[in-house]
């Protein structure tokens, strides 16, 4: 059953590219996924959950419509339901996120970003 | 809204108790508590839900009835649902627990390590 330990940082070793969370375990219906980003993500919007951010390693800013929240290494903030968001890095940012299972990244946008919402690592 | 910013280390800084989970933050109806361990819990289990450990600081051990899990700083684990474990830790641990709003700390049993659930930090 050891090899269902998990150590978050070693999984960012297992892939390169940004805006594309990779699910790392399952708590019921919830799925904890780590991602690397760099630069702007798109605004969008979760309807049906609140999502979880922690910042794993670097720094990264969750901008609002009505203001911009910047979180380092070891922080965490709840992106409540329902509210636009526009995740931002200036240089490479690890982060983990959590939320239930089936949430696409880019909410209610499909775009160039949007990914496959079910890739394990 | 930056206080609703959360720096998870440092909300060990403001308790001292050993095995008395403290609610951090919510996502839906999930919370995310943190715990200073020392020695051993007791037996136990949840019979409705998963439970996520992460290691913050230190190391711990999940022990189940067939063996030992080990864990380091940087790692998760998710104890099944249902599953008998006793957590331990040989020197001072911080951990990270997730799981869903109202779940009590030794799960079906009740003794002097029963603590409250509903204590935020």
């Amino acid at each position: 059953m050891d090899n269902k330990k998990i150590n978050i940082r070693k999984k960012f070793e297992k892939f390169s590219e940004h805006w594309s969370p990779k699910i790392i375990a399952e708590l019921n219906d919830y799925q904890f996924k780590v991602a690397k980003i760099k630069g702007h993500f798109v605004w969008h919007k979760h309807k049906e959950t609140d999502e979880v951010f922690i910042v794993i390693k670097g720094k990264m800013q969750l901008e609002f419509r009505e203001e911009t929240i910047k979180l380092n290494e070891g922080e965490m903030y709840v992106v409540p339901k329902g509210k636009d968001h526009r995740p931002f890095a200036d240089e490479e940012c690890y982060i983990m996120l959590i939320e239930p299972r089936g949430i696409v990244n880019t909410g209610e946008v499909v775009n160039d970003l949007t990914r496959d919402n079910d890739v394990w690592i």
